[in-house]
């Protein structure tokens, strides 16, 4: 289990959301509240998206974020109008940076909560199911990382969410192939530099929590007193694993089984149904 | 705070004692029951003595211990008559392994669970207080690591008890010359390798939890069916910051404001009283 | 012995300056020429003055910089127009973040190459020197820490260079009352945001070595092909241990035993002679 | 380029080896003169068998050996008869503890100095020919660990010089496919608790150094005042990549293309030639 906050609007210094709020992600790292256990203490990372460069700069490490003084740091001096971040609980592989979200390959960015069952033993037939042309790009270990690039090699560049409708469908067919029932539980943010995608799915019962903000015209008209949302635009968005603490009213859940587009204009909430590749 | 084990008797591979039981040291990285953080993952240490060498050895790393592989190597094949064992939650000072439990100079180990109110006020009368021929061996910045250089100062050497009582005497009296009361909360357990002196003290109000394990000879009567009670012999003995949960029965409080001294044949408990070096 | 460098000038891509030249810091790190040692493979620094933020952002890490890819990433993504990198050689205290350079006090920055020659004897009589509201900010162990808590404390915020040569001077007298001859090896970058002041000093003997780079404008005279030189103001200075490679004649020696600022406007270079304080 | 090491003989407290001689391979680390690089500062790591445990115990880390205090406190104070070291030139995969040698499967040790060329391109076609049932046992990128997978599939533990033979015709007959030729440089130990094989092969060319001890009864006849020659049994031997330096007349190199078996009893030296699987 993990928990993670994906933003993007009006350029932001990091430490205003991943640090301020009550029960922040950092707080979080040490004592979530939703999730199926209370530490994410097994690495964390961040990424963003500069306004001189394509490609986002990601910053991993493998010790808690609680404690990591190089965040503080990052967080406090850099500015960024798309960022992701993610704490880490382990579920058995091993802690090191290649195994710390958010993944990254080209432009996007990718960061994943829940798991594969039978991961162990699924994991050789998925990652034959990667295009040979990605495969060395793998470096860890973890399923995350497998989905992403499963999802590159089923058209992530041109189609987003029929590549994770994919995906999800491939991880099902092999997982039934092998005899592991309902392998999926996943949220998953995955992000190009414009548009933020967020996925919330479960092949069976519930999937982990998923909460996206209210609008910020909303959320001012609620919390007129709040410097934070004085200063970003009625287009700025959050979307999070459990809801940061200090805006009641503020967080609608996002649906199960069901993804949603975060981009300029209008935002989407669609169903997610996994597709054979 | 804290959480830690000292581990006296018969030569024994660390894992019996750091991974098997349940509630383990390990275990207690990471939901710890009686203290006042119920995460301990900010870093941690192992120390212990080896039959070929006169100085202990100590291992220390920064990340938490529950997912530290190479803890895991090496407490599954070290094998040791003595040893300490500590994970610790840090109460502000950085996470890094100079600041990592148990500390030593020359034959003598040292841990501890607690805190010296006001340490960042305290600090340099504190430092200044430690024998100037010992001030450049203190390589970290936490206060107890101070604790033990101010108790080597006041004769750790001849006198663990008295030296211990001096060190809290002076921490109390420099803190009351800057006006803060009641600054010590302290367990403590040192090591020359052959004898373990354990101390449960506060300045005002309970001390921190201090348990100690029960004659083995007494253990095994009431477990009877427990194989690790079969190997040791019956002066072996645990002192910790909090129960293991394997064995009901097995436990009894270290009184506040005692001290105790663990060594070959018996056990003593007595009265801790700080003095004025 | 370490090896530094400090930009001013243009905003610039961090890795312009750190990665892209032949013979960079980073190469230096593995491959140093004019050092006491090859190789500066414990621990690293930069620091950087974000233009939204008073205090200047560190990042600091223990293995080399190498092969840190999260320096490569930060590097890659933040744009500063003054910032420092330092790679390290310890010459005996701990490889720990709190170790390295730059270190950071409010607004200042500072890093350093050399040493005090007998800081393990001094190092009690330097510490006493530091102002008691400072003691406690002090985190590690090295001499340049503590250089630097005494640049500080003499008066930096006021009259840079007056407070770095009372800080010499106060060294200088420490060690002659412990029978340290000539203790002093130094040369040093501080900054506090819109200035940078440069040292190059020894007690006896030669410096370690310190290079500026000439004027912008002169280099494009004599390399009118270098991408790199036409983004940048005629203002924008380099400091450097060790000159990086791309550019012949970029670079002037800064004379021993001489201090420079560099600032908008002309830039300075004087006499360094040590006060007592 | 790497540099290692495999003692077995007499049990000895491993810095005996690892640290006291002159060129020992901690000073390997910093300043090898055989090897492609003189810096190995990627990581290293230790192995050895206790006598109370079947598989061998590793140890870790990602920084360079020669600074690394927790390295020197486990030398310093465990005894093994049979034990690895192994410091690191990372030729491009990420430094992680995973992609640190020894290896360890079972009660197997396995490490290598060299390459396979081209193996960004082969590692998946490798990848396929390791047995499924070992798939999800790799936990690093390293082709070092991928040779290991492989020769565990092809037959380890029955057969080691057959395995290894093996190993290399499927990856000669892999890079052929691919149209890489000669695509194979290794000295490699592997080792079972009772017997270490090594291996010094290329497909063309000169494989990487390689040096044996010569027999302890000849040694003591060189050097009758060594010390540590009086402690081990004339069967002691190492095995290096590069000569450790007390000791003139005491190495012999490894043929081209041979491997050799380190038992009690009499050593063997043997051609090596790859076969197909």
């Amino acid at each position: 289990m993990c928990r993670w906050l994906a933003y993007s609007g009006t350029p932001l210094i990091l430490e205003e959301v991943l640090y301020r709020p009550k029960h922040s992600l950092i707080d979080q790292s040490l004592h979530a509240r939703m999730g199926v256990e209370t530490t994410n203490g097994d690495g964390f990372g961040i990424g963003w998206y500069a306004t001189h460069a394509r490609t986002p700069a990601v910053f991993h490490d493998v010790g808690p974020a609680w404690s990591n003084r190089n965040l503080q740091e990052i967080a406090g001096h850099v500015r960024a109008p798309l960022f992701f971040a993610h704490v880490r609980a382990s579920t058995g592989t091993a802690v090191q940076q290649t195994n710390c979200h958010p993944f990254r390959h080209d432009r996007w960015m990718w960061m994943h909560n829940g798991a594969i069952a039978g991961f162990h033993l699924l994991r050789r037939s998925l990652l034959l199911g990667v295009d040979p042309a990605l495969f060395s790009s793998i470096e860890g270990t973890t399923d995350s990382e497998a989905m992403f690039y499963l999802a590159l090699t089923f058209g992530l560049d041109e189609d987003p969410p029929g590549a994770v409708a994919r995906m999800v469908g491939f991880v099902e067919r092999v997982a039934d192939q092998h005899g592991v029932p309902a392998p999926m539980q996943m949220t998953i943010a995955v992000a190009d530099g414009e548009r933020t995608w967020v996925f919330r799915y479960a092949s069976e019962g519930t999937p982990r929590s998923l909460y996206f903000s209210r609008r910020v015209d909303d959320l001012r008209a609620l919390h007129p007193d709040t410097d934070f949302l004085k200063d970003v635009s009625d287009e700025t968005r959050l979307v999070v694993s459990e809801p940061l603490g200090d805006l009641p009213g503020a967080w609608n859940e996002v649906p199960a089984n069901t993804y949603g587009v975060v981009e300029p204009g209008r935002d989407l909430l669609d169903e997610f149904r996994p597709q054979l590749p």
